[in-house]
């Protein structure tokens, strides 16, 4: 199954995809790390991009985790290539089962570079109860902008998450939404900003659940909310 | 009291038992990897098979951790060799106090080709109230097909815990059972599947005990189940 | 943005502000080990003191993490070194967001020389609902003489942060202040200090929550808390 | 301070101690690789003993950890040695200010040859709200054969912990005790034992706390327990 189309692509994209798995690669270590995944699950992806300056363009492809190989085995090598519908372009072997999830978001959402999906414990509580997270914490506000919002229930196996996940967030400054009854998937201009989202959706919700087991969190103003949000985004960092 | 009986086997049978050792000893480092032993708690065994498409004979014998030893300790040379009735074969330890409960399975579930034993905290939890863990989560239909069960409570020393494992399982998708005020065994067609059933039981174990925390977990309709159960059976991981 | 203008101070100055980089990268290594932290949130910062026995001067200067920066990249070279007004005086990035206030505390107390900020779980949980740690645990009283207080909500971009820490700790034995809907600021007479108060703080703040998730922890007496506190800031530890 | 008294001992019992100092560094490891300390918390200790076969003499000694040091500096040298009414015999640091306590206990419990006291989060949560973890799970049944009891509050500085600890274990099987507000202090015939029931106190009042988060854990007989009691002090582990 290895390379059946990528050599119909130029040297440019083909570049650029080795580059793109070697940063998923990476980035799949941070999820062990940070505590949001066991076994085989959760995976990161993001969008082949060659000129990051033009953004993409109509040919985008994705690199992504393949199905069921632990995490002691994600080599930049073993990242799989698909292209925006889902369809397997290069790679030794099946994509993740949530290809088409990620494909169904970088196909409606051309700002969202890399997404993330796992089963973090906190974040995917509040997701079985159809809760969303209330923004109590400053960091929830610097980070989110406001709630974490819940997506619908939606079976795996066609667009049905993807469609929930590109719903819940169009109308949302948060960058995670908490799929029912399933878990987080998140969204950033790359997968390391998708990443962080993602260890930023666990922590937040794990703070707010453990507040809010021995009572009520006071509420923050929702213009110091706006203000904290604004500021975070755009003063926070290195330039 | 090293290789009683081995040399009375032949060869195939006398390397199926080495590379059984090393499976088996490897996969004992998963339990507290994951977090779901400590100290010389817990165990994994594996059924010893001459060739896998034959499947098991009725020679079987199975390989298993000995006795009161530490995790640091887990060599495949210190692994033990039982005939299914928990008999001592090979090894210069004792086998683990729990061989009786594997080998009742191995005898009486012929499809079983590893079993998997610990104390992991939120299944111990579930076990210790007599509760089975609704299946309130995508990733718990995928993989249990359902609840988690309960088996009875039964004392270590004879057949009881065998028994009540098999008795359980038999009617069930579920490849976990909560023996009650122990905690969760394990099965699966290898010993490397029985880890990683033993793995999610605790996360979802934990998850559901998160979400029910703070209230009611949304159910999950019995149909739906079962297509995300189907699913994952089937086309889930690599081919 | 490297050296501005730390040329503009004597010989021993650069030494101490050397020895001080050292000392903060190394402590902030601390954060992540015991679980305070996640990604890039945190920060250590530490007064530069030229001779630790004649104190702070007025050329005072910190040294604080640069902002956005993950904790594989904290090198000594990496801090920031900045005045007691929170201006750039050397580095190679931006110090932390949270500079203004570690400025602030060291400004308005002199015998500080260490100041800490996380988002660690519990002692965020109690600041998000507004609520001080109850002193019902020996090793509390030993480190904090009492509860530990909440602190005002505070924006961040002006003196607010710094004057609600100071205000709050001025009349309180407790090396921490819980900063509403924020997190934990701690502080020490050097880093190492404030790292301990942070790590301590953090471990009373999950004990005591712990506890009351299954009732109520018994008070200890007012002159058992003051004896304890008076015994463990003379006696314990190395002379 | 090094060497003050120990040349008037004789060579086999240098020999002794010196094997003990090594024995007391390695396991001081095993606390927060289990979790059970952060920072300088907690300590262990071994009896010296010349000649196990014969026990405890009139001149016994202990080894112990020094006071406010951290665990990457717990190495064999840096281990205190005490006389068994806690006077500093050998080593370069002051004692563990826990050392009353321990000394206490080698004197009026001549069959325990090792002590450890921990903050652990849950066994200290217990305590903090004086109360007992029940014997409702089957390993609690094995290795303390019935509720771990709860000890009277105690000041530090005189024989107040040391008395509270003995005269709470002298009537329970239970090598492990809560001290009340304070945290738990456990025995056994060695260090390592003590360590170990350390390790396991921690992990039930884990597992019990939440069990009852989410309801009433089921009972188990009290013929039961004996039984379960019974088999594992006799049987478990290595001949």
């Amino acid at each position: 199954m290895t390379a059946q189309t990528l050599d119909a692509y130029g040297s440019e994209v083909r570049d650029a995809v080795a580059r793109t798995r070697d940063v998923v690669a990476a980035l799949h270590a941070e999820l062990p790390r940070w505590g949001l995944v066991v076994w085989t699950a959760g995976n990161v992806s993001q969008r082949v991009v060659v000129d990051p300056a033009a953004g993409p363009g109509p040919d985008d492809l994705l690199v992504i985790k393949p199905s069921g190989v632990t995490y002691d085995d994600l080599t930049a090598a073993a990242m799989v290539v698909c292209d925006l519908d889902g369809g397997l372009v290069d790679g030794e072997g099946s994509p993740s089962s949530d290809t088409a999830a990620h494909a169904y978001v970088y196909r409606h959402m051309p700002r969202v570079g890399g997404v993330v999906h796992t089963h973090s414990t906190y974040a995917t509580a509040w997701a079985a109860r159809g809760e969303e997270v209330p923004c109590v914490l400053t960091m929830m506000a610097d980070e989110f902008g406001g709630p974490i919002p819940v997506g619908p229930f939606a079976l795996i196996g066609d667009d049905s998450i993807g469609r929930g996940i590109v719903e819940t967030l169009q109308g949302s400054r948060s960058p995670a939404v908490l799929m029912r009854n399933h878990g987080p998937f998140t969204i950033g201009k790359d997968a390391r900003a998708a990443v962080k989202a993602a260890v930023m959706a666990e922590e937040v919700a794990r703070t707010v659940h453990v507040a809010r087991q021995l009572g009520e969190p006071l509420a923050i103003a929702q213009s110091d909310v706006d203000s904290l949000y604004e500021r975070y985004q755009n003063v926070y960092g290195q330039a």
